[in-house]
């Protein structure tokens, strides 16, 4: 077992108000050195919120622990922003340019796993677990935040710098709803980050993703009295899957539909009238799913239809395809590589092993932590995130720290293992550190931003783009409930 | 082999006008005996319209040879009624009761066979031939028409004598038409019988039916460049038959929907854009299943809408369930009784043995032609009859007769070669006989007419009772072509 | 709201050993009038296993009560007999004829309900409630068993009196394992009763049933990152569902085969790795319905293979048709007609009233439940029951009472309100009546036991008949929890 | 309409025995110049083949024109190899290298279409026609062989030179019985071209692809009297069907699966007995498809399985995948850049934009057959080819040429008529001179050999290989019958 990163009296300090003032670093300090010296402080916040492992639109003391380190700091904070109590946003000086900084901190449903231990261990069964490492996402977004807003106050030069805490990201999407809001209309740029099992800052796209749970209703009999009395919802159902797997010849080959039943009817000997699947649709363009899901709820209609049920849909998640942006890819790449990657101590090096030893065919090898991956485009990752909406409405720059061991898939029990440990903090700081380094290069080359929104313009198709979702209307606050 | 039945030079005679004067019966001479006295003519029209063997709404020389018959007998023919060249109506007598005996001479297609043969041997690979022994079927009752006018010329009494030339019994619906145009409206009873391999006289229903083909559209692509350009006509296609096969829990038990695929695409390398079935429903109600075939219809939109086709139908058969009369199938029972069942000679039983030996489990044991089975009430046999959509309209008696050897099927080799043997021309005697016993009953007592006509009215629930049909407005005259 | 049929301190008496011996009824006191005697009593140890809503297997409390019922009223009981604990045997004399009254007394799942209340009204939210009004059936049974000891007792006869009481109808199949055991080997007649809207005692049949719950397993994989590493166990159940519905087309009509989907995957971005489902199959003759199934487990390994999954199945129940006995059901059905129908107080049939306003279409006209439906043969019912499997081993007469509101169908909310209140009450001392009458006439003509056991062999097909089952070899002790 | 290539007068010539002797052409002729100077004649053979529009393994006059016109230049040709009787080698020198040159000559079935006409006319209505060009594919071949085998003579090298005349390309795989037949066992390099709308030599591959017909066998029965006697093949069929679309999900995104119904029933008033499909598998590598193939067999087998049916199938195609040569690809590249692209004469300009008119967003743009593309490494066509089996044993180079008017797909009544026109012969003569200087250039540096036996060893990956096909044993010479 390896110590769980955790440093309690450091984290009461770090809460407190003004504390950023009394521990302030030198003028002359460099912003690694300047992270560097928090890094406990740091780790214990990381720590709490991996913890408390709050649910999306749940997260109230995670949030609130941001949010008050943040004040703490020196940022002004709005909280409760875009309809949704655990969404903030904390901002630091005035004009241009505006970056802004992204940090997430929701846990996933069922994922709950002690730290630093190489077996499945939940701490408490069912309960919630950061199997995507949000806790360390959040707090390393914060640290870069008061690295580069430090910079800014001795640089003495204009420009904004905002935090924005976004709820959610498993699902309910609290960037999007953020997007509405017109949040991000002045930002120049955005910098984020995700825990991985590698050091990266490609120019990398992810997966368009709709997601919806659909519910078809009958009318219920007694299957061996008066089956003809009865209309199967469940047959709906299962009509309705029959054409989507018909439907996957007929779609670009990148695209993936894939959904589960989660109501099939309640006893064999009634004819069910309610049944219940959570249905998703991916493609590496947003303009082109949209269309595709067109054809999926035709075929929920079709369905209903010709088995005499009625069909109706909840979307559930809209998330953009990442609109990778080069130019501030070069950037974020660059300083990645002059942080450099993890090493592990001897103990960290011995717990990585036994996580190693549980895993299947691990793509990345062992010792691929401690370096940097090249610099790559045109990739696309199977994974979807609401980053993807703000991407097409803002110049946005994601990069990956090795958080976890090397071949450590996300949403498994060992990235929650490795998130609660020293190993977790320990890619936290490559990213703050790369974070901070790419904010400050952004307010001291103009340059930069004027590119990343040339080649942001043209990717987009230029002025006829509209950004558009198909997500609810309001925040789907209790999805998690 | 046996020798098929045939007399040629007799049917120069029976075919030219005046037959039926020269070769009256004196008056004293009983039904039966009338009959009798002609048969061999009768047996050479039946080989006759045998070897034509002509399709639905094809069958020019059958019918012309019909009309001849019965217009030498003295009835006035009106030719290509209700649309349908091969239709007629053969008239004698005025005033009432008016009695109809109903003739069909249609066959079936791919059936050519040897008669009296008991193997499978075609006259012609692929031709017709009469495999439900319509050509037994309007001879049987031109000579039961021809025999009860001499009663009723001799009887002196008022009453009116017709028979009806009704095409197309296999799929095209020549009675639907009939009925359509009025040309039923003033029956007060139907009489009619069909080949079967058993004498009975039951007040038995059919299966009302309805078939269409279903046409699905969808777009053509190469199916390995470019899968995704295509839409399959296929998919739509087979999402039908998957909804189809989910209605069978929530159809009455007693239905029936089955269908065949004729047009499935052409070459697997490219994405169907054409794809066709031939569907049918059934259940003993039409008005239970026109409701049943609503859903059909609804099934189709719903796999053209899910899967991107265009679908469209076209109805090619809706014959109503026969509504049985027990008053009218009483009077039949006692004269089939009176008549009697079918003796072989040697010749015949040992080509019976043979035909039997190629039968697998048959029903009817060997020896049963020679009876009469008992009058049974409420029976629904699977078969279905455009004599249906007349039952409706008037009330109607059918019988069968055992033109086929005890346990041969409709629609089978061995009942093409037994139409076409003196087996058969037996069978087919005793039906013209029962016929004409029966029609001569209707106009001996009107009592029966009136408790048919109140059974009738009963049985079709009253006065509410309005007659429609799915059937396409006009005869399909190309739908074997 | 009606007063609940309740009496607890009569309870206490006839609960307490010596009871039957404290309250015997006078010698010539007839059978009815013995019932109605103790009529409180009965219907306060029917409230307590009401109130207790024992699921099968569970039921602890009702069987505890209704043995120390039976062995007060000098009954020697044997309990857990056949590996149940809650099953037992209350036996009374010796010698032959031996005849069986049959009690029940499990209850159903989430059916809790308010007594004599015509709203849907839990007590408990998901708990479970009498909703087939065993609580009746087993006292009814009791009564009459306690009664026709009684008259055994004075007429000083041999005979062998036996209470079987039989766990977990509802699935289970408690009756299956003790024909098993052999616990019926000596037995002659078998006498049963169902509580229902209706007051009847024909020689019907039931469905034979078969149930099982089929699980797929497959492998996970992520939805969109990995598809084709995954197979999904969801497309083996659903192929299965396909090729059952396909199936439909080609088993007899009167076959029912109806399923629900319990696991279907956990979430749609993972690749289902198990699924699993319910299933039942159905028909009137289990011998036929065995080889349907040999079919069903065909289609369930077809699908496997053909989409790379696993499948395993295991029978949840396995119950024979009801083989009907004509003999004796002459003799139950004249015995009822002597006991009579029920009658409703004005408050009963305010209740009454008040229940039928909820139902849609009731089947029964109110009123019919103060008579008796004549005797018919040959019915098949929807419903099944273990006792079929006894039916084929020993001749076994069931009837009906009317123990709810004509209309009322068993399972419902309705059923579980009239089972409880007093109106149930007096349908179940209608049947302790009749089948207390029926086994007095057993043993005074043994005529009527030969003649049952002639008709019993001719109808099981003579000496070939060879009783199997498809239950799993123990009995399913867990099923419900 | 444009003029029809054709030269009569000059086939015969070309025909007969020792041509190319009398036509020899002086040794200071380029290749180029020499096959220009025959180009009347070759575009004669051209148009004869097309003309004929044999089908696969019925190419008696097609090869026989091809023998005799290489027996004509010197060539010794053996006919009738790897027991197909239009399969022949032509072989000229001896010694290596061996350089082999392929020649193909089979039609596509309903194809036929008038030459040089830009609207749908076919010569003879579902007819056979050359969709793909394989009149010029074996002319252009034979064409480079005898200039290639002028430098061979003329140089005095050592070195063999072979024409394989390969039938059947369009499904029956004349290339793989010559494969296992061992007749490329010495062969040193491969050189090939096929018929295309751009001049190109790419180092690309092709989808491995593999088709058969899968027959299933049910019992008919009387789909209305008795459907549970009957087992529906068409229910095996779309049972298969159904478990194919769901193995969609779950394998490589690349790969494709496709097929068409050609046998559903006959009538829809019978269960059918018998049901027929066709179906094909691809994907990028062979041994990928080859484990895909191996679930495809599995799901008709568990299709069978799950509907009572029985499921047989016939392969009718195993085509590799073609493996590139980059080596091979280059040196025809530059060779292809030396010869240059198609010149269009004003006729020809106006007939090709006439075609035009009647493609749907054409992708090669006009004015594009005149230059040549650029050397690409990596495609994967969607097309598949039996060349790809001879990929795998020797290294092999194929090249296009413009031969279509740009935007014309193959296997279209456009690329017909452009095969019969001096479109198509002036994209054949670039084939010619472009493969006759490769193969010289490969008898010029043996090191270009070694290079490419190398990178093909590599590719191959090592010694471990070893060909394998899922082909018939034997050539299915009726395939096209």
């Amino acid at each position: 077992m390896l110590r769980p990163a955790a440093a309690v009296a450091l984290v009461i300090a770090l809460s407190g108000s003004g504390w950023a003032a009394r521990q302030a670093p030198p003028p002359a300090v460099t912003i690694p050195a300047s992270i560097d010296a928090r890094k406990d402080a740091y780790a214990a916040i990381a720590k709490q919120i991996w913890d408390h492992a709050e649910l999306g639109f749940q997260e109230e003391q995670s949030s609130a622990l941001l949010q008050s380190t943040l004040a703490g700091a020196g940022f002004s904070v709005t909280r409760g922003v875009a309809g949704m109590p655990t969404a903030f946003v904390a901002s630091y000086g005035s004009g241009t340019p505006v970056v802004a900084i992204i940090g997430e901190f929701d846990a996933l449903p069922g994922m709950s796993q002690a730290a630093g231990v190489a077996i499945r261990q939940p701490l408490t069964a069912g309960a919630a677990g950061h199997g995507c490492g949000h806790n360390l996402l959040g707090t390393a977004s914060a640290a870069a935040a008061i690295a580069a807003k430090e910079w800014l106050a001795r640089a003495g030069r204009p420009g904004t710098l905002r935090y924005y805490g976004t709820p959610a990201e498993e699902g309910g999407g609290g960037k999007v709803y953020m997007v509405l809001a017109g949040l991000f209309a002045d930002v120049d740029a955005v910098v984020g980050w995700h825990p991985s099992d590698r050091n990266s800052a490609d120019a990398a796209s992810t997966l368009a993703n709709i997601g919806a749970t659909f519910r078809f209703s009958g009318a219920a009999s007694h299957a061996a009295a008066a089956p003809d009395k009865g209309r199967s919802a469940l047959d709906g159902l299962e009509a309705f899957d029959y054409m989507l797997n018909l439907m996957r010849e007929h779609v670009p080959q990148e695209t993936r539909i894939h959904y589960v039943i989660k109501k099939g009817g309640v006893a064999s000997n009634i004819v069910p009238d309610a049944a219940e699947g959570e249905y998703q649709a991916r493609h590496p363009d947003m303009r082109v799913l949209q269309s595709i899901w067109d054809r999926i709820l035709k075929a929920a209609e079709g369905a209903a239809l010709g088995t005499g049920t009625r069909v109706e849909h909840q979307v559930t998640m809209s998330y953009w395809n990442v609109l990778p942006n080069e130019t501030l890819a070069a950037v974020q790449h660059r300083n990645l590589v002059k942080v450099g990657g993890v090493n592990y101590s001897a103990e960290e090096q011995a717990f990585a092993d036994a996580i190693r030893a549980t895993l299947i065919s691990p793509a990345a090898p062992m010792g691929s932590q401690s370096g940097v991956q090249p610099l790559r485009s045109g990739a696309v990752g199977a994974a979807s995130t609401d980053l993807g909406d703000i991407s097409w409405n803002v110049p946005t720059v994601e990069m990956d720290a090795a958080t976890f061991v090397p071949g450590v898939p996300a949403h498994s029990w060992q990235a929650v293992a490795c998130a609660g440990s020293s190993i977790g903090i320990k890619g936290m700081i490559v990213a703050a550190k790369t974070m901070a380094l790419t904010a400050v290069e952004l307010y001291g080359d103009p340059a930069i931003i004027v590119a990343a929104k040339a080649e942001f313009s043209k990717r987009r198709g230029g002025d006829g783009f509209t950004y558009a979702t198909l997500a609810p209307p309001k925040p789907p606050l209790d999805y998690r409930k």
